[in-house]
C-alpha cells in the first residue's frame, strides 16, 4: 500500500537525549556522563515498569523519578532544585541537525510525532525547535493509557491521522519502539546513526559506550525493522 | 495480619545470576563480564517488552534472545552451540550460600518461589540445588500470561498457596519486583547484599559495577520495600 503518513518517535529519533549531558556535567562535574546514561536507561525502564503495573503513562514523573535514581547512584543528592533544572532540559533537547530538512523533504505525506512524552512536555519541545509547522500532529501516548511498546500507543496514529497501519512508515532509533511498531503492523525504519556501535574493549567502559551498546543497536526480539537507515535524510527514498 | 507464607523471587534472590560469568569468560575470554551484565540487563528488558507487546511470558526465549544480543554487542558470533552452552548455565545457577539455612529457619510458615522462569527452567534449578524439599510450591509466572511486575503474576500466590496477599512476606533483590509486589499488596523485604553500591569513580566503569548501580539498589518508583535486609538470614526475624 502507498505510504500516506510518516510517524516519528521524538526522544532519541528527532531529538538527541544525549544533549542533557552538558547540563548534567555543569551541575555535577565529573558525573555528567554517568548521570546522563543511567537517567535515560532508568527512564525507559520506569516507563515499562509503570505500564506493566497498570499505572497511567506519566512521562514527566518517570523522567523525574529516573533522574532521582541516577543522581543518587552517582552520589549526588537529588535536591528539588537540581531535579527541576535537569528535568527541564527535556523541554529543550537538541533537534538532530538533519531533522528539519528531512521533514521538509516528506511534505507529500502526513508527518507526525508519536511520543511517550506528555502533551505538556512535547509542546515546548516541538514549538521551541521550530518544527511544529512541519507536522500534522503531535501525538502523546497519554491518550492510550500505556507507554510504548504497548499496541494501544500505536493505535493512536489511525485515530488521530485517519491513516491505517499499513499506510504508515514509522521511524524510531529506539529498538524497543521498532519492535513494538513492527509487532503492531507498521512498516518500520530504524535510525542507527553512525552505524552499530563497535564492541567495547575488555575492561572498564565509558558509560556512554555502554549506553550505545545497550540502546544503539537493533534488538534480538525477532521483530526487526523493514529498513535500517543512517540518517533521517534517507527516509524520503522510502516513500513512493 | 500474621505472616503465613514467605515467597521468594528466584533469579538474583535465591540464585546468583552472576554465576554465569565464569562460563561466559571461559567461552569468550576477556568478554565474560561484559556479556554477563548486558545479558542480564537485556533479559529483564525483554521480559518487560514482551509483556507490554502482549506476548506470553516465555523466559527461555527471553534468555536466549538477550544472550544473542549480548554476544553480538561484545563482538562474538551468537552460534547455536554457544547459545546452548551459556543458556544452560541458567539451569545450574549457584544458590546463595545462606539460602538453604534461611529456608530452614522459616519452617513455621509456607515457603515458595514465584519466578519469571518457565517451569521447565525452574525444575532442574531447584532440584539440582537441593532445596525442593524446603518449598511448598515453585510457581512460574507462565500461568499468569505476563512477566513481573504485572499484578497477574503476584495473584498466582493466593491461587496456589491459598494465602491472601496481606499474609504474605515477599522477598526479592530485584527493585522492579519489589515495586510490583508492593503495588500488588504484599509486605515486601528487599535483599541488598553488601549494601547499596558506592558511586563509581568518574570515567570508565567496569560492566559489573554499572550493573550494580543499575540493578543493585532500591528503585525511585515510590514503591519502597517495607524492609531492606542484607541477607536472607534476616528474614526469620520479620516473621512472627
Amino acid at each position: 500500500m502507498r505510504t500516506r503518513a510518516v510517524v516519528f518517535d521524538a526522544y532519541g529519533t528527532l531529538y538527541d537525549v544525549q544533549s542533557v549531558a552538558a547540563a548534567a556535567e555543569r551541575h555535577c562535574p565529573g558525573r555528567g556522563d554517568l548521570i546522563t546514561q543511567v537517567w535515560r536507561l532508568k527512564q525507559l525502564e520506569y516507563t515499562w515498569l509503570r505500564s506493566l503495573m497498570g499505572a497511567p503513562p506519566d512521562f514527566a514523573l518517570a523522567t523525574r523519578q529516573s533522574l532521582a535514581f541516577a543522581l543518587k547512584g552517582a552520589g549526588v543528592a537529588p535536591e528539588p532544585a537540581l531535579l527541576d533544572a535537569l528535568a527541564e532540559e527535556y523541554l529543550r533537547l537538541a533537534l538532530y541537525p538533519e531533522a528539519r530538512a528531512a521533514l521538509e523533504a516528506l511534505s507529500g505525506v502526513k508527518r507526525a510525532i508519536l511520543s511517550n512524552g506528555t502533551a505538556a512536555m512535547l509542546a515546548p519541545l516541538v514549538e521551541g525547535s521550530g518544527i511544529r509547522p512541519l507536522l500534522d500532529a503531535v501525538i502523546s501516548v497519554e491518550g492510550s493509557g500505556a507507554f510504548k511498546p504497548s499496541p494501544a500507543c500505536y493505535r493512536l496514529v489511525e485515530q488521530v491521522l485517519g491513516v491505517p497501519p499499513d499506510a504508515v512508515l514509522f521511524v524510531s532509533s529506539n529498538g524497543f519502539d521498532v519492535a513494538g511498531a513492527k509487532a503492531f503492523g507498521f512498516r518500520v525504519a530504524q535510525v542507527v546513526r553512525g552505524g552499530a556501535a563497535a564492541p567495547p574493549q575488555a575492561g572498564p567502559v565509558a558509560p556512554a559506550a555502554l549506553f550505545r551498546l545497550l540502546r544503539g543497536r537493533t534488538e534480538a526480539l525477532g521483530l526487526d525493522a523493514d529498513h535500517v537507515v543512517g540518517s533521517l535524510m534517507d527516509l524520503a527514498g522510502l516513500v513512493d
